[in-house]
């Protein structure tokens, strides 16, 4: 595996990135692409969303534990049923919305990487599961339970 | 990185897998994760769709050219504007649904792999972007160029 380029983002530390329970991903950044493989964007222009396969390279070493605790939770999970950083292999998807390309840069919406992170792949963002269709286990129920003790 | 697991799926050859304009990838299979990452999947069940990183690990060698020409269109694109196998980093990713879990295998609808493909990381699918905000590039124009032909 090498690193095809790197993001550009406005989070140079981990605890300004937005977490938790209704976090929003807004923030503009580029991608970087390496000169050398800039002939690999031709026509990426026509998609509005990509899918951005990078890296978490700043995890703390030991930390590859199979259980996350969630920032948007109290209990624990496990580690595939979360975007937890501390994974077996560090590998992180990000879809961001594609605003415009000025040569081997992608300026995106919706970055919630840390500045300097490689990037391994981009993929077109082609079609969604219905909205409708997708059930979101113990986020959902987190959800409804913070939502009970607003309301409580 | 290390495979946590591998698909089994009924595509024993690329030629197998449903390609091109229109295809639709409804067939089951499991997602069988090594014993040693079991707890890693604790509470994915309530999740209806899962993101599965893996590896095309039977692309031809010398294939890493940067332009690729895809099976739904006559007209060549940037490898990152597509789903090519031929990659500079080999990495795949599906959306697949979540029939059952038994144990440490998942069961799931919509494999698009090869049988034995290492498994990198699996995640919970969250959120789709709204389908009227996704545009679709090449793929849309070569989906109109073969209506019209098909009505010409």
């Amino acid at each position: 595996m090498r690193a095809i380029g790197h993001v550009r983002s406005p989070y140079q530390i981990t605890a300004s990135i937005p977490k938790g329970l209704g976090a929003t991903h807004d923030a503009e950044g580029t991608l970087e692409i390496l000169p050398e493989f800039e002939p690999g964007l031709q026509d990426i222009e026509g998609f509005s969303h990509l899918y951005v396969l990078w890296v978490f390279d700043r995890g703390k070493p030991g930390d590859a534990g199979l259980i996350a605790h969630p920032p948007s939770d109290d209990r624990p999970h496990g580690v595939f049923a979360t975007r937890s950083p501390s994974r077996p292999n560090p590998l992180a998807l990000s879809v961001v919305e594609l605003l415009g390309r000025d040569g081997a840069g992608l300026r995106v919406r919706g970055v919630d990487m840390l500045d300097g992170s490689p990037i391994l792949d981009i993929k077109p963002y082609l079609t969604s599961v219905p909205p409708e269709h997708v059930r979101r286990g113990w986020i959902a129920e987190a959800e409804n339970r913070a939502q009970a003790e607003g309301e409580g």
